[in-house]
């Protein structure tokens, strides 16, 4: 069994259920793929918590957060505060994960610094932090080529969609003629709501207390988390360089309630539209833009609980990939998705060898035809 | 620019197409990859042509193709008859695109006899023919191993879209409760016709003429081609032991016509859907039958152009993922996706960096919102 030491800073929404998906799937990953992740260093805002030698108990991390706590209260391996830049440069470990929450306002910090000395340092790094990407993909991709490591990112569009993996892998030497991406929860929720007449106060207030809508809002209500997102898929899978400037983007609500009612009750859905367009010159307009889709397009059936995105390419036809996930537990999922193929990709050489057979479990044998 | 000597054994439907992309795209993948492809042997089921110095121009295979001839009778290199199998075993290349029609009945020959030699020569293979996998997917896997050479067959399920590279590479470390696909065109296309109001005699002689629907029907309407894709999905994905006398299959023949229509009236669809559904001993149960789906259901609003599947995971959510195609166009393109895969993920160490920059394309500016 491989051990494999590991960094974690930010430990919220994502943070927090990775620590539990990576408890609970430790006996899979064992006999799966004889991987074994030991946690060494921990970092939230208030504080952090270091320990190479016996790795810090998951358990331990789960229950200190869901009581509202930091990790800095840790017995005897915390302390507060205790930068998460400290952390990261002094960890003895192979790979970050990165998930403390966006903040562009802050220059995406201390999500980019952490990011730039793990990669640094050697170590690869797994992040569904927007920020950092939006503001420094091209220098980060770089600087992970040049050090010879890996950083993955397939968790910072559309949750747990593998969008960034299906455009990056499956479309080579494809033509996009055109990207639709509906590419977060919270605005078709909150769309949904008012549609079925609540109010715009009502709407918030739900999506805030089911956990969908983050702050105060704002990031999500006003486009910049989609136009955050296109400019990643802009980056990764068009293969442009692109930034938030580059995108016109608006959010949800200058629409009228009225309108949403309206198009509810012809059994339309209206949603935050991510789309990157090809113009006949090659470039891509690229515009964020709230729309109202009709039972016929893509992405026009999906729930509240459902995002997407739409390939439309020359030689791989149309591509539509959907995700429904009714907790945050597949966004977080992202980072096992993403570490799991930075080290089965090279462990076997291949992905198609990276699913061993299971033992143990066989197909039931019914009648055969043959 | 790095050249890629490649043998093509059947030049139908798909081996043909396969030509006229690598054709057209020759500049891109000079330009965006620095790769480019040779034709060093081709044959179909009545002749060969070898050129390993100067390479065979696509252009004349197509013509000669697209006229109903053979590749046998190519100027100079030509000859006819010239087994598969001597071609792959003395051509100079480093893979093989086997895409001869499947045939259980055969045994899968020539196809799985062309690829085991393959394989034993050091050549990458790349496959869109079910029938090799269906007989013989472990033993092809592991030679593969021994080889070191890759084998991928991403379009041997569900056309052009990418359902074995997405369950095998994005749900590492989850668990698949159920898996359900409509992995064909046809079966789809005929059932929507006789909905529609034609006789079953009429939908088949339609599809046909389309070329959605193969030989005399048999393979594709009594299920077997959805119970092959099945396999391989259980096998490749769901990383189970599984033969065609796993899957408990029947076709579309034994429907009513009247209750296709009653469906149709009533706004659903029948599609012949192939499901893998894990029991509580871990086990999966494997079948194919034809369901009437509502409207609600991932894969109930699916066009007589479209294929999906759907992952119902544990900790990735529900993944669905759709394909639209027009033509045969993105099913022949599998094999340039997995082609690229092979050399692209191998040359740079990992997918990310696969998509470099296209330089000369720019994002046009658009008001700046920051």
């Amino acid at each position: 069994v491989r051990e494999i030491p590991f960094v974690l800073i930010g430990v919220g929404n994502l943070g927090r259920r990775f620590c539990e998906i990576a408890r609970d799937k430790a006996p899979l990953l064992r006999d799966e793929f004889e991987l074994a992740l030991r946690l060494v260093a921990v970092g939230d805002s208030q504080g952090g918590a270091c320990d190479a030698e016996t790795g810090i108990d998951l358990d331990s991390v789960v229950a200190i957060k869901r009581g509202g706590g930091t990790v800095g209260d840790l017995p005897v391996i915390g302390r507060k505060p205790w930068p998460a830049l400290d952390l990261v440069a002094r960890a003895d470990a192979e790979i970050l994960l990165e998930a403390s929450p966006v903040n562009l306002a802050l220059g995406a910090q201390p999500g980019l610094a952490c990011i730039r000395t793990a990669l640094e340092r050697g170590m690869h790094v797994v992040t569904p932090n927007k920020g950092p990407l939006v503001l420094a993909y091209d220098e980060l991709i770089q600087l992970a080529a040049r050090r010879g490591v890996e950083l993955r990112y397939d968790g910072t569009v559309a949750g747990g969609l593998p969008a960034v993996n299906l455009g990056q892998r499956d479309l080579r030497g494809g033509v996009i003629s055109r990207l639709e991406a509906v590419p977060n929860l919270s605005t078709g929720f909150v769309m949904d709501l008012v549609g079925r007449g609540a109010s715009w106060n009502e709407a918030i207030a739900l999506a805030a207390r089911d956990g969908t809508l983050e702050g105060d809002g704002t990031w999500d209500l006003d486009g910049w988390d989609a136009a955050a997102k296109l400019v990643i898929l802009s980056n990764a899978v068009l293969g442009i360089r692109t930034h938030m400037s580059d995108v016109r983007f608006e959010g949800i609500r200058s629409l009228d309630a009225a309108t949403l009612r309206e198009a509810h009750q012809a059994g339309k859905r209206y949603r935050l539209l991510a789309r990157a367009i090809r113009t006949s010159s090659g470039c891509y307009d690229l515009s964020v833009s709230p729309v109202c889709l009709t039972v016929e397009h893509p992405l026009g059936r999906l729930s509240s609980k459902q995002m997407g995105v739409v390939y439309y390419t020359d030689i791989y036809g149309t591509i539509v990939a959907l995700v429904e996930e009714q907790t945050p537990i597949p966004s977080a999922a992202t980072m096992l998705r993403d570490l799991l193929d930075i080290y089965l990709g090279r462990q076997f050489g291949g992905d198609k060898k990276s699913r061993p057979y299971t033992t143990g479990s066989r197909v039931r044998w019914s009648q055969s035809p043959l």
